[in-house]
């Protein structure tokens, strides 16, 4: 990625690219961008010598010389300051590879957007198919932990304070179950946002002789991309839809992770990012066990999130073709798909890795010694006193229990309203927190279920 | 609305409240909500009656009682301030109207979010129909525009400046093709958005002895909601997808109303917003005639764009509630919906009224005295001298016919590399705008039969 | 602020409307708007009448019928509705409050976007006021909070994890920094901010009679605004700007607020938002003692960060004037100032009311058993082994306490390394956390002396 | 900028990097940015070795050998990819090259993000002054442009519609006059913006050994950064204050750019971006003269937009250190500082090579027949027969002109009302835009005049 020292920014610099799915950066690359652009160019030359708009012997020429080996950089740049023009070099150079005849078939009655919009189609489905496998890969994962702590009690937790008793499993099942409707709209999505676009200069196909739509049609079949019917050059939906379908499934992300760091707070020990000897967390501070790749989720949702509004303000260009805000398409959509499939990535190292200490869940879920379930206690006192009533003799109960630190079940013995209904309800029974876990643990096995069935054989193999 | 003069901010003020679409400000009308909030509280009763964890009779007056009427909304004010809960006072007024000891009942196991989301995702539901309804009333009427110009040529325009020609039905086409494809997203999403949500304080059923995840299912049914599974409180992907699709939306509609604006500036002239005479463009300047309803559209869409970020950030909630970010969601949705449903609206109002100047359009595409076409007469004269040596030629007989102002007819009669391929290109042919329409007009069927085919029986009564 | 229920929307709900600060919603309320473009409209008719452009006479009559009283609010929603324009409607009922030949020279030479951007100037000023006023509430409470827990040691973390001690005086005096630095912005823009413009209709004063800027001077004196020079109605940057630092004041407010939420935590305790006898914490879990208000400035800050990329987007309006934007300027202006009043009033609220549990932060100190001052022995073992070496030996000891639950003193005693420099080293002094506050209380004393400093007679009274 | 071909991302990329000031770049690449790091580790040994908090004689070393040239960059990745750590690997090997004793005292009670923020900081600062230069630049060649053209008529336009007459110096001033405004800011912001931060891991100068704000004063001296007191790492606002401030300054040249590209349209034709023989507009369409460079101005402001809300979101960080958002801060700030000096480099680009084609101007003003000094014919009847009454009649009269075609004058020569007033209006003078330019020539006086007074010397030389 550059010879290391020369870099700059949040792709190519030291600082910042071990964030990163290098197999993602690989698809961007310029040398690669550039091989794409070529593929693109070789496809429509021989869709083209088919449709009998360039000479059959031409286009295998282009087809065959179409390989980013002769490209010289230096001259590209040199030139591309001189004419001010990202691609005209470029073509200047394959024109001399090809030689004419043939050179002057390349690029029949196309327009530079064309090749940039369908090359990076096909880069975006290429980093797509990362996004889908570490998504599955994660997804595994956590249906795994979900399915082993199904029924392992803990704190759950509303407004920063504890609310009510869970289980790991079914926090892991909330976690689950939003993945994979984003899953489902990644899936949704692959029959718009991947398209060719090759319309020419205002997408009408005035150089196409006639044969546009169709030549377009056999590109889009050659290359495995959506046939876009009218490729308007103005028209930016498709991608902005898949940049903000990413940032969806990055704040998820950012949730989980934010769950985790908030567990493996030093107070709360519940669950722990994965540790090697060696890992380093601080220069100075040598006991620090810090959720680095966990937070640094967080940091890379914030990023992808910033992505969303410049993609939806690209939309708004002007006329057939608006170069102020394809531009900014160009420059998001490789940023944006490279973040996206390491966010995804980091998620599921981070849940391959995640340890669990079931005894700190317990501890913890004791913390307020009883008052976590104060609302087992009311359920069953709303049925003699009236909910209303409950809620008000509870309230006074948890408060004093609050102010004195007295275990809840003491200051509930105490209490006329409570002794009356005597024997009708079992109290210590409702104030074991283990046995107010709701449907928890179904919630869980419906979590697993449900990405089983998406996963297939991938549960399977998890067991 | 409130009592004129007393209100502000963007939903309520006389200073923007006629950019909204009135039906959409009246589903969420607190007045309205509240209606929504009794209402999901009498099917929560209902359904809890069925499954027999609350008494029958009790769920039948709870259910009766359920009507806004009974609300006295000075003392819910007042109570609000006090006890600093949104919800809790409203339910005193409810327990009062049912009387004991029906009012027991009401609320059994739900938290006050459950509430909020389900009623919610019922005004959500209430608010697409209209988007949905303004959106195909758009559409039929910009088909029908795309029907009647789909040989009306037109200057086609690159980055500011005439590119190659089109016809005004090719631009509408295009259009109408990105507003299909967010009329798919619209559809796509109705799986997904609109969700009941029952689980209690931390989503996992805890007070619904057993019977949650069959409540909930019931509740779905009886209310028209999907059944979420689990109902993480947590969770806010759906809400944020569907704002999110707004967002694409209103970007579209941006550009469509920014296309508008141009074609209408003073010196183009092609199109022409409706105005109605009394209809005001300045207070001084009295000439006036703004493409004012068209311009407010691209406000409405930055409005619009600017919630998306926060419903992102909502969805980063902590553990299982988090009211600092959910308290957004619920700020954020009801605005995002109205706006939604008045950008969409004032589309189709703009589409409806919109006037087209076939001269104007005719006489900017001779501006350029033959400019517009040099394209035409490169692909040819590429076929004899090879595609490079052609745009060498073509650029240098182009910057002189700039410079000069003469026809660019005229600068290449003139040219040595012109005359020797004489009479084998047509010259006057070649430089007929009119004759390099490519595929404009049958792009312009396909939209028109692409929305026919969406709409159904709408196309056929607009003809 | 309306007919209770018939609200809807941020600002007029009775969902959201106490979050406001009402001092702040009563600028902005129609009603108030109205009577303020009036106010603006007496005094042009005044510094005109002094210039001698309309007569003194009538100038008079304008300033003296210059109030609201008079407006009809159901003709003014009826005209506007027919004109679509926000203003002519109120200057027709304004004409005939003053009369012929008075009514003529009302509005003389300005258009009516000159009296909206002259008039939400000085509704921002008078918001302004509240800000400025609320955050010297917030810091002197603040200030005290520092002053008073100067020296009381609590675990500085760092990534979610204990990391070296501070003071909570030290936590205090950074945040006590970060507002004062907002404070001087604050001051720093009210250069700049709160501008007249009376250009005209493209703000070349035309219709002035070459006394446009004499005229445009005396208003700024006139109104205690800044006088622009060149009234562009196309700049909008005064306003953006003035979001853009709300923005950055209600970031740090948010991150406050976090740190108070988080310190609040079930299993942390070190701090507490008021709670009062009465507030609800949920309608179910009668225990639940939220953060309520504190939470809520997270959401309030999210809202107003979302209020910067439409000021941003407004500032590129097109030409000399573009109601497409300068209506979104108009929208997002208003409802940006209420909502920065109300989140630094709620901080002010917050910090009057914070408790702090100096007990709960010792015991959170002591968690780690000492691994939060492993820094403080590898300094002086670095003296002794170098500083690398240092780094590598505390790093074993603290896995192996962390592994182990061992108190790091325990491991550390039992290492030939730090035996072998044995009574060189205080081992128990340098594992008393108190023992290594570095400069936190005399940072928490720079922050009371800045402050002090700032507020002046403020600190002196809250002694 | 990394070995040709094998870069991606916005900085690095072949595709996008000759957007960027390439000075800019320079101050941001790896190397650099690590030499950055080492100028501030000898530093602070000095400041140590003054203050005896290390020996003189290490402080003299480790200044000495703190040259990058000793960087295995190859090694510096493998470890990093070990540690996961960004800064540990350089520490080795800096601490090799100093050797023992002395590597024991490098980096001596600081923390890694001591050391980055510093760094950034001095480069912010760099790339600041290049912010400044070009701004200074660009107002110089506008302020010379507003002063030729002070007097030149063109159609002033609001809402897209010719509105009334300015020149082009009045709308150049209004340019001038927002940007001679952010230059302003940018100087306030230089007391706050670029600050040393040297407080340890917490910000406590828990290892200085008491001596912590004295060295942070001493290095704030040495390096010209502003000592912020209380270094606490989880303030970000600074930096989040000067990524706002250039997000309002792009917006001002998104503007800018977005006039220029209007008044360059092939109907408008009135300005010219600067163009070379050479330069290609279009790989097929040989007459294209793009205004390439200014349009990218405008995709550059919404790349810079962009970056404001993850500065904000990065100030939201978590207790006394949050690498989740430091990240954030750590990748946005580079970036959106190249993009800062670059997009003001390229304002000075297009302002300096920007053409004005007199003639254009005044056949567009010509246009409307009359209709643009609607107001000044209106203006004068009003003192006749009253404001509101000399609207109806031009109101009519502007419509029966548009839709007739007829000019303006004609229209109303023929109305009684005109006629009555006979001899005391004088039409003709009335309808000659070039009589109504208000004080647009006096603006752009003043514009120069300030400019003169911001840039002293430079506006001589240039005249």
């Amino acid at each position: 990625m550059g010879e290391t020292g020369h870099t700059a920014g949040l792709i190519g610099s030291v600082l910042t690219r071990h964030w990163l799915d290098p197999r993602a950066v690989a698809i961007w690359q310029d040398r690669a961008t550039m091989q794409t652009w070529l593929d693109v160019e070789a496809a429509l030359a021989k869709a083209q010598g088919e449709l009998g708009l360039i000479p059959k012997s031409s286009a295998a020429i282009i087809a065959a010389k179409a390989d980013v080996g002769f490209v010289d950089f230096d001259r590209f740049l040199a030139e591309t300051a001189h004419t001010l023009h990202p691609f005209v070099p470029l073509l200047r150079q394959f024109e001399e590879a090809c030689g004419e005849p043939h050179a002057g078939f390349i690029h029949w009655g196309a327009t530079t957007q064309n090749i940039f919009d369908t090359a990076s189609a096909l880069q975006m489905k290429r980093t797509h198919a990362l996004v889908r496998e570490s998504l599955d890969l994660a997804l595994a994962s956590l249906a795994d932990l979900a399915r082993r702590h199904r029924a392992t009690p803990q704190a759950g937790r509303t407004h920063g304070q504890h609310a009510l008793p869970i289980t790991f499993g079914f926090k892991v099942a909330g976690w689950v179950e939003e993945l994979l409707r984003h899953r489902e709209r990644l899936l949704d999505v692959e029959r718009r946002a991947f398209a060719v676009s090759m319309g020419g200069a205002v997408g009408a196909f005035n150089a196409m002789e006639g044969k546009g739509r169709r030549l377009q049609k056999r590109l889009a079949d050659m290359l495995g991309l959506v046939d876009p019917g009218i490729p308007s050059r103005a028209s930016a939906d498709r991608t902005a839809e898949y940049v903000s379908l990413l940032a969806l499934l990055a704040a998820t992300i950012g949730r989980i992770a934010q769950d985790i760091v908030f567990l493996q707070r030093t107070e709360i020990g519940e669950v722990f990012e994965s540790f090697h000897h060696g890992k380093v967390g601080s220069s100075t501070m040598a006991q620090k066990r810090n959720p680095s790749a966990t937070l640094n989720l967080i940091g890379l949702a914030t990023l992808i999130r910033s992505r969303v509004n410049p993609m939806l303000e690209t939309m708004q260009r002007l006329d057939e073709g608006d170069a102020g805000l394809s531009n900014v398409g160009d420059a998001v959509l490789p940023e944006a798909a490279i973040l996206g499939a390491s966010i995804v990535k980091g998620l599921a190292h981070v849940a391959i890795g995640l340890g669990v200490d079931e005894a700190a869940m317990s501890r913890n879920l004791g913390a307020t010694r009883g008052l976590i379930v104060t609302e087992a206690v009311m359920m069953h006192l709303g049925r003699e006193l009236g909910r209303h009533r409950a809620h008000e003799v509870l309230y006074e109960a948890a408060m004093q229990a609050f102010e004195t630190g007295r275990p809840l079940g003491e200051v509930l013995a105490d209490l006329p309203e409570v002794n009356a209904v005597g024997g009708r309800i079992d109290l210590a029974g409702l104030l074991d927190p283990a046995s107010y876990l709701g449907e928890a643990p179904q919630a869980a096995d419906q979590a697993v279920a449900d990405a089983g069935a998406a996963l297939g054989a991938i549960r399977k193999a998890a067991e």
